[in-house]
């Protein structure tokens, strides 16, 4: 449990940290279900020793990445350029920029660990489920509250000029999102989640246009 | 491989019915690779030398699943009654509805099999992720033919007066529904895929509303 001793090789919170970023990469890659531990380990460069010292099993392990893929995206957000952007509506657009431009590499680097576990686990690993939900909804609230403040700054309240609210705004970014990764891995190619997300940011812009706050969602009707 | 006999249980074109309908429903729930063939065998009250009969194994099946599948979406949406409206854009909005309105039963009663598929085996299963793109592509393409008439009766028309086209809107009325899916599964609640069905419908009223065909996308920036 406690590192008294460090081997030259690898530390034990070294150890944890790639066997949690093996998780990342071989769980996205192949799904939860076809990852074995083997693979994580093998990935990881490390034994199954190691393996069952940090973790019960690979269902515990996937709660684990889970976690560590949600901190690991909070700090890539927070760090980002549009968060010092002052209007909030730039911000929600931003956001969409954003996601965009990270679209880079292979399907596994930037597709999403929390909708591929929670796509075929939710039924049959419930821990894996509340996990994946806890940190899904996280990174909503996070957004909804930069489309809050859109929203007020464009005159926008639910049920007095608009029928929709900001949660369910920004789980709406997020199904596109998700949605568009699974679009991309059945065509191989992430210009489908690039296009998605082009079609995102034309509803914000219009559900955000300035024009709108003044003359209610629906003018021409 | 011929029928000469027929047992009075199941004839053979009956158990492989059996079969795939069993997979549609096991895989949706378990995702595919915690799917065994004793699984599906199982679900169907069939044995394994049913299964063996019809499919070389278990990606045959799911290959062959995906088929079904679509086949029988097809069939639910060339029936459904919104294929008779006789305005274009009032079609495109109906089926957003009727996307809505079969939002019924259990998870993996009304969640994709093709989505749920591709998501884990779009690395390592060739076969089933070209059979996921192939059919969510056909269904894309078939709204897409809505969408394409939609504009035109309302003067739309891609690098003239839009800079979207009616194949990547209708990729992403399938980003939508997917990942809307996602989100149901980690909420174990389709009413997030509701409200997102209802986002997608305001975008696409206001893609379509009449006075935008007249002053373009952008009238008052």
């Amino acid at each position: 449990m406690t590192a008294t001793r460090t081997h030259p090789e690898v530390a034990p919170h070294e150890s944890k940290a790639k066997l949690l970023n093996a998780a990342l990469y071989v769980i996205r890659a192949r799904g939860y279900s076809a990852t074995r531990v083997e693979d994580i380990c093998e990935s990881a460069g490390l034994t199954k020793g190691s393996f069952f010292h940090h973790f019960k099993g690979k269902e515990d392990l996937a709660v684990a990445a889970a976690e560590h893929f949600s901190a690991m995206a909070d700090g890539l957000f927070a760090q980002a350029p549009y968060r010092s952007l002052p209007d909030p509506v730039e911000r929600v657009l931003g956001y969409v920029d954003f996601r965009k431009a990270i679209l880079l590499g292979d399907l596994p680097e930037f597709t999403c660990l929390l909708g591929t576990m929670v796509q075929e686990a939710y039924e049959t690993h419930p821990r894996i489920r509340e996990a994946c939900d806890r940190y899904i909804a996280s990174h909503a609230h996070a957004v909804a509250a930069d489309i809050a403040a859109a929203m007020a700054a464009r005159g926008l309240h639910p049920n007095l000029n608009i029928d929709w609210t900001a949660e369910s705004l920004a789980f709406y970014t997020q199904a596109v999102i998700q949605g568009s990764f699974v679009l991309a891995k059945a065509q191989r190619n992430a210009a489908v989640s690039a296009d998605c997300l082009d079609h995102l940011r034309r509803y914000l812009e219009q559900l955000f246009r300035p024009s709108q706050s003044q003359t209610g969602p629906s003018p021409s009707a």
